[in-house]
C-alpha cells in the first residue's frame, strides 16, 4: 500500500504538542474533529506490545470538548442522549450515545458532570457542538455552548497507575473508573479522569493551562524512563481486540444505538425526556435486523481504507466490514462489522474480497479478548 | 519540512474516484468533511500554472450535500443564512454564510434550491446536517433531512468550456454563473453547475448515479488531450490569490460575517427570519474591530501548520495570518490575515516570526489579483 502524504493546514489544527511529538518519531496521522490525531510511531504491531505492557503519552487533543453551561444545560445535554443522567453525579464520566430524532446516533461522546449548570462533551469524530447549538436555539433554551481550550494528554498501559502516583502522588491511585478529580502539578490544578481509549487502564489529563500541559508532558519522559515510557496514540490493533467502537469507522448517523450494542445506554423506561425515544421503542418493539459483531478472517495483513462487502457462499450481501487489522494474539485478521440477520451471531460464516482474493470470515462476539 | 502520512480509516471516507486518481498521481490528501480531498499532484506551483491556462478535473466528492426536503424545507433554510432567500430561483446557487444565534459563522455553503421543498446545502468542512438537525427538531419543521448520495467532479480552468461542449454540447455553453441544469451523458441525466473552487471557469457535477459518474470521469481523460486536460484539485496558491476564503483555514465559529467581507450577503433590512439577526444587527452597529485582508511578505517560502501571529514595531499583536503560499505570480508570499483595527487596511504595516526569522509584513486587500 502506498504511502500519501497529509496536506497540513490552520484547518487540520495541530496541537500543544504536534512539536513533541514530531520530534519523537510520529509517522502517520489521521484527522479527527478538524485536528491532527497521531496514528503511529513506526509499527503499530510494536506499539501495540509496549501498550499491553507498559505505559504511553498520548497527544489526544482532537478529543474536543464541547462545553454547556447555564441554567438550561441539563436539559439540553439529556435531550442529546438516550442514557438516563438525571442520578448523575459532578465528579463522574458517562459514556453517552448522541441521538437524533430519527434514533440515529450523531456520536458516542464520554460526558463529564462539571457542576450541576455546566458539562463538557468530550466528543468523537463529529460537530456536536452545531447539533447542540441548534437544539438550543431552536427550543430556546438559556446555555451558553462553546469549546474550550482543553487538550487531553491520555496515559495509557498497565504502567500508568505507578507513573502517574509518582508525579501526582498516592492519591490518585484511588481514582475510581471513570471518576475524574482535580490534581495539582506544579502549583497548577488539571482535571484528570480515570479513562481513556484503550483497555490497559489509564489517565485523561483534561489540560486548560496549555503552559503546564507542557511542562507536564515534558515531565513524564524526564521521569519516565522506569516504567518504559514511549510516546503512543489510539492504537488499531489493540482497540478493535477490545472492541471499543469508533464512530465513523464502525458506525455512524445511519446506525441506531441497537444495532451497535449500546443497548444498557438506552434508557426507555426512564422519566427522562431525550431526541428519538419514541423511535427507539418501536425500533425495539420491531426488533433489529442487524449488528455490529466481530469477525476472523484467515489471513495475514489487510489495510481498510472503506467498508468491504461481506456475501453469502451464494454471493448474497449479508454485511459490511467497517474495521479490521492485523492481530498478532489471534494470528489472523479480525474486523468489526455490520452484519445482517440471521448471520450477526457467532460461528455463522461468510465470504469477503480482498485484492482479488475471496477469503471466508466467521463471525463472533465483540469484544474479542 | 517532513511529510507524514495519512492514515487511511473508513472514518476518513474514500470517494468513487480515489483510485482513479491515486493511479494518476495524486500525492497529498487533506480531509475534508470526513473524507480524502485531494491536495496535491506533485508540484502545486506547476498545477496552478495549468489550471490557469488549460483545465483539470477534480475529485471534490468532499464538498458534501445535505439535502432538505419537506413543507417547512424553505423556512429551515432561510433560518440558517443572513442572505435573503425570499426571491431566489429553482435552477440558481446562492453563496450563503451560514450564522449561528451569536452571529457566528457556521459554514459557507453554495445552497442549490432544487424545488420550492427541495434543497441541497453544498457545504464547506463542518458538520451542518447536524446544525439543520438540531434546528429542525427544536423548531418541530416538518423536514426531511440527509446526505445524499452525490460526488461532484469539478472541471476547472479555461478550457473547460470546450471540454465540457465537446461532452454535453453547446447548450452546457449557455448556464450562466450559478445556474444549474440538467445534462445528459450516454443516457444519465446529471446535476451541473456552472460554479467551482476557483476564478479560472469551470463547472461542477453533482454525480448521482455512481456508474455514470465513473464513465464520465474516464471518458474526459478519453477526449481532454486535446484541451490538455489533467488531474488537479483546489489549489492553494490559486484560491489565495483569488480571494477565495476557506472555512475552518481562514475564519471560523469564532468570527462573524462582517469581519470575513461578507456585506453583501448580509441582509439585515430583508423581512426575513434567520438566527443572529438582531445580534448582526448590533455588531453592524458597533462596527467591527478586526477583518480579513491580504498580506504580502517579502521571503519565498512558508508552509502554514496553524495560524502565526503577526505584531507591530512594538511587538504588540494585531492580528493573525491563517492562510499563506508562496506566489510565484507576485514573487513573494501572500496571505490571508485577521487584522485587528487600525491595521486592517491597505499599506498597513506588521511584523512577522517564521522559522526564527522577523519578516515585515504588508496588508492589502482581497482578493489578490
Amino acid at each position: 500500500m502506498k504511502n500519501y502524504s497529509i496536506a497540513k493546514s490552520r484547518r487540520i489544527r495541530s496541537s500543544p504538542y504536534t512539536s513533541r511529538i514530531e520530534r519523537q518519531g510520529v509517522t502517520a496521522y489521521t484527522v479527527y474533529n478538524h485536528m491532527l490525531l497521531p496514528a503511529a510511531f513506526g509499527s503499530i504491531e510494536d506499539s501495540c506490545d509496549h501498550l499491553k505492557k507498559d505505559v504511553q503519552v498520548w497527544d489526544v487533543a482532537a478529543e474536543r470538548q464541547v462545553e454547556i453551561s447555564g441554567v438550561d444545560a441539563a436539559k439540553l445535554v439529556q435531550l442529546m442522549t438516550c442514557r438516563d443522567l438525571s442520578k448523575s453525579k459532578i465528579g463522574r464520566c458517562y459514556y453517552c450515545p448522541i441521538i437524533d430524532d430519527d434514533g440515529n446516533l450523531v456520536n458516542d461522546p464520554v460526558i463529564l458532570k462539571i457542576a450541576d449548570d455546566k458539562w463538557w462533551i468530550s466528543i468523537a469524530d463529529s460537530d456536536v457542538i452545531f447539533f447542540a447549538k441548534g437544539l438550543a436555539s431552536g427550543n430556546n433554551f438559556r446555555v451558553k455552548i462553546f469549546e474550550p481550550n482543553v487538550d487531553i494528554i491520555a496515559i495509557q498501559g498497565p504502567k500508568s497507575f505507578s507513573l502517574m502516583e509518582k508525579v501526582f502522588g498516592k492519591k490518585i491511585t484511588e481514582l475510581k473508573f471513570f471518576g475524574f478529580d482535580y490534581y495539582e502539578f506544579k502549583g497548577v490544578k488539571h482535571l484528570i479522569a480515570r479513562s481513556g481509549w484503550s483497555k490497559q487502564g489509564g489517565f485523561e489529563i483534561y489540560v486548560e493551562n496549555t503552559q503546564s500541559g507542557l511542562d507536564l508532558y515534558d515531565h513524564f519522559f524526564e521521569i519516565g524512563k522506569e516504567f518504559n515510557l514511549k510516546p503512543g496514540c489510539p492504537n488499531l490493533i489493540e482497540r478493535i481486540e477490545s472492541g471499543l467502537l469508533s464512530y465513523g469507522n464502525d458506525f455512524d448517523n445511519n446506525d441506531n444505538p441497537f444495532e451497535c450494542g449500546f443497548e444498557k445506554y438506552v434508557n426507555l423506561d426512564s422519566e427522562v425526556q431525550f431526541l428519538g425515544k419514541q423511535k427507539l421503542k418501536e425500533i425495539k418493539a420491531a426488533g433489529i435486523k442487524r449488528k455490529l459483531m466481530g469477525i476472523y478472517i484467515e489471513t495475514d495483513k489487510i489495510s481498510l481504507t472503506k467498508s468491504l462487502k461481506i456475501k453469502d457462499d451464494k454471493g448474497n450481501f449479508i454485511g459490511e466490514l467497517r474495521s479490521a487489522c492485523y492481530s498478532p494474539h489471534f494470528k489472523k485478521v479480525i474486523g468489526i462489522a455490520m452484519i445482517n440477520e440471521p448471520y450477526c451471531k457467532p460461528l455463522a460464516t461468510g465470504v469477503i474480497e480482498i485484492e482479488g482474493n475471496s477469503l471466508s470470515v466467521k463471525v463472533c462476539d465483540l469484544p474479542f479478548i
